[in-house]
């Protein structure tokens, strides 16, 4: 029988990443599976790129560094409240889908765990986000309906 | 903890189908949930819509009734094989990722378990389909990378 043996949560710092966290963290416990957790910032840099703005790229990398922090420290109080490791817990900056699928192999999940429609924000994964992983994800893939 | 209680594997009768059905079974067992299995036959007729040939509505009609016993015939061996019920075998005709939706709300389905992509071919699930039974569904989906 197919067994999950890792299983990565990909989740926003919404009121709706605590529903998917726990899904994932009750998946996990079904397949005895190591439960690893992954969110994503935008880089606002990247949208910034080729103009040229004294100050521009300084603020913004301000801006991501608080932005980093802020999500870390979400990131850190949910996955204590569901007992992820702190090696378990990975910030990445970039697209959401991309990001989520890379981690994903990085990591050799077998099955990715989110929800379908996540919350619009600056930073946070995007309501398309499920749909994209779909597309090329080399594992199996649960989207939770909050 | 949530548990599911009634799962719907959605697949065409390629060879993926039989794959994403034993996913699906095994997530029923683990589960205790009932197992409907749905798939999903696209009309000829509704492509013709407004084209007046003589003969082709009957011609198509005709295919139709082809394609529905073939793919019933194939349905009943791969469920019989993994032990569900006549009445929870559904063929329906229409867009697969519209009829999928209809029938998971008409059953009470809690989760869809569907191949991230399936085939293409006639009367077949389409390769898009996962992608748009996410928009829309009221349950969780879960796509297998067969």
């Amino acid at each position: 029988m197919t067994r999950y043996t890792h299983i990565l949560a990909a989740i926003d710092v919404t009121e709706e990443a605590e529903a998917v966290l726990m899904r994932a963290k009750q998946a996990a416990d079904d397949h005895g599976a190591k439960l690893s957790v992954v969110t994503i910032v935008r880089p606002l840099t990247q949208a910034y790129t080729g103009i040229e703005v004294a100050g521009l790229a300084a603020a913004a990398m301000n801006f991501e560094g608080e932005a980093r922090a802020s999500v870390e420290k979400s990131l850190g109080e949910l996955c204590t409240k569901f007992g992820v490791d702190d090696a378990d817990r990975h910030v990445q900056f970039g697209v959401p889908a991309t990001e989520i699928k890379q981690t994903a192999e990085q990591l050799g999940a077998d099955l990715i765990v989110m929800g379908s429609h996540g919350k619009h924000g600056l930073g946070l994964l995007l309501g398309s986000t499920a749909n994209a992983v779909l597309h090329g994800a080399k594992s199996d893939v649960l989207t939770i309906r909050v």
